[in-house]
């Protein structure tokens, strides 16, 4: 079977990487985020998300991206910061027992995402599901990191957040009023395959820094993926005003849930997020994070097959959706787990010669040197 | 803008509907699950989710479909029916407060369904979430309408179960393994819109009979949507052998989302699924459905910009998304809105002169006849 569409995340090519020791890596990324003002603790969580993320392999959400966010739209945007280190978190006191509603107060997106995680995971484990809503939230990142940890830890996780920016154009519409809004999903399937299924994606057909990458490459963009500034569909990256949802009406479905959890939690107008210099007195330009943790014994129903247990049972289950001669079909999350096997393999965080550079800027501002040339390579 | 691929349901186009009377369709259709051996209740309830499903202009889950189903795969199926009139809910005493795992022991789907989402509704009211998973099910016609019920009351809801047959091809394979399995959300926006945003839709690109539709018409699929038997993409209607998921990857890991639930909650292999000559002894070939519902309330962090209502602050959301120029845009659940309304005006479900035909046949098996020169015209 052909796919003519971009397919999911592939293996980077087979370039020369550096290793870069985990504890160098996250000597270095605690530190810049210390530098700019943030609490130890949010520095060491922050850290954790580019650590996980690099780990498996994510390329596009590592340490460079996260403290060029904070940078760009976080603790480093003037007037008006969407970040602020070390503020806390309100927990807002609601009737209900099984969900929590949280004014992060603009608090780092990683450390309120772990936490808020946590708490929905205590939840499920005393009401089956749970809940936690965050209001004047950041930017969290990784989602699929959150997400991860938590099947890692035995949950059904799943979670839901805003994008910084409205870049992506409604179905049927021609002006970009959406974000790339991702879903991620989490099954505990470490039991089964040896790595949990990770559903992660954003909601637009390609993301606008992939636009950036065929601009470089002289590449046409994949159809139906952005429009120029017309609303007219493009192919020529050099032209892309906005970006299109994947699955037409099907992804815009998905882009709009994202902004509708936003918008009864707190978000406001998707088109102001984010952007300080549009927003009038009294308007609200944070995105939202919306967090849910189901026990998995919260849904059997104790009946499998051939008296299974149900770790068996969604072991069968998977063994059947990959049998039949789809031997060659990829698991959501197995090419996460294929390259933390190799920085297992490596002992370290695999990064190419221009992320390294990149890394060695980020040194070189808070007075850390990384010595290339004494890094292993893989 | 112009998309190329196939859009969400559009209207259908002008042709001559009869008006069937409210009373007259449920009298033919509760009827009809009388005779196959139903209580009243589940006859009832079966045919308040074909009337809704008319009523917002569903050709593709009405009551000619799910009496067909019936026939097909439930209480007509020989050998082992997959539905058994007159069943009772057992529901599994379980540790978790707000959540609910049922065996339904194959009753009927719609009356399932509704019973399930009203006690996840019950459960939100108090725990701001609630879920109820169910093992041993069977068709619930149609997840938008369980969604919409539950939005027009308020909540925030969500379905997903596993399509009866495995007739999508996983990304990257080439024998179907997986359902069409859909998702449906509903959000309580009545208050705002007139309507509830219903987002409702299988994984697959098109629907089989949807390819059936295209061999009597002669046309070509759209692309990537089938694969023939070698498990090569084809455009050629006669040629399709399986089904393929929309968007790629994305729509893929939705379609295992749903199998995952399942294989959570107790269903079995795919393949076997509603397969009852392939499984053998001690298998299992129902479906299963999980519900879930959110109190709007519990979202909610209290703090809208300009001191709106979280109400008004969704209605602001939405005029955002669909301003700028995206005036041309649909919301999910607009177009059933608008046939609401044509249903209304006449008073009435509107039918074709086939669709007629085929409630007459139903009529002529229970002795109602049905004489459509005496029904009205719209």
């Amino acid at each position: 079977m052909q796919i003519e569409t971009l397919g999911p995340r592939t293996p980077e090519p087979a370039i020369m990487e550096y290793v870069l020791p985990v504890a160098q890596h996250n000597a270095l990324i605690t530190a810049a985020y210390r530098k700019r003002g943030y609490t130890q603790e949010e520095s060491t969580l922050a850290t954790k998300c580019c650590q996980m993320a690099s780990w498996n392999g994510i390329k596009t959400h590592n340490g460079i991206k996260a403290l060029h966010l904070d940078d760009s739209l976080g603790s480093g945007r003037r007037p008006d910061p969407g970040c602020v280190p070390g503020a806390a978190i309100e927990k807002i006191p609601g009737r209900f027992k099984a969900a929590q509603q949280w004014n992060a107060h603009r608090k780092l997106g990683q450390a309120v995402a772990f936490e808020a995680m946590e708490t929905a995971m205590k939840l499920a484990d005393e009401f089956g599901v749970g809940i936690v809503s965050v209001d004047n939230a950041f930017h969290y990142l990784w989602g699929g990191g959150y997400v991860m940890d938590a099947a890692r830890k035995g949950y059904i996780a799943y979670t839901n957040c805003t994008a910084a920016l409205a870049e992506v154009v409604p179905f049927g519409g021609k002006y970009p009023t959406l974000g790339t809004n991702p879903h991620s999903w989490g099954f505990p399937t470490v039991d089964t395959l040896g790595y949990p299924i990770v559903i992660d994606w954003a909601t637009s057909t390609i993301a606008m820094g992939r636009v950036q990458q065929f601009v470089r490459e002289g590449k046409q963009l994949p159809p139906q993926s952005a429009v120029d500034k017309d609303g007219n569909i493009t192919t020529d990256p050099n032209k892309v005003y906005a970006l299109l949802p994947f699955g037409a009406h099907k992804g815009y479905g998905m882009a709009l849930i994202d902004e509708l959890y936003s918008a009864y939690i707190g978000g406001s107008a998707p088109t102001l997020r984010c952007r300080p210099e549009l927003a009038g007195k009294g308007e609200k330009i944070c995105p939202t994070f919306f967090f849910q943790a189901i026990h998995p014994d919260a849904l059997s129903a104790g009946h499998f097959a051939h008296g299974r247990t149900q770790k068996q049972n969604v072991q069968g289950v998977i063994d059947d959706i990959l049998g039949h001669g789809n031997d060659k079909c990829m698991l959501p999350g197995q090419l996460e787990a294929e390259f933390a096997k190799r920085s297992a393999k490596h002992d370290g965080l695999l990064f190419t010669e221009a992320e390294i550079a990149e890394f060695t800027k980020i040194g070189a501002e808070i007075g850390i040197a990384i010595d290339a040339t004494k890094l292993e390579k893989a």
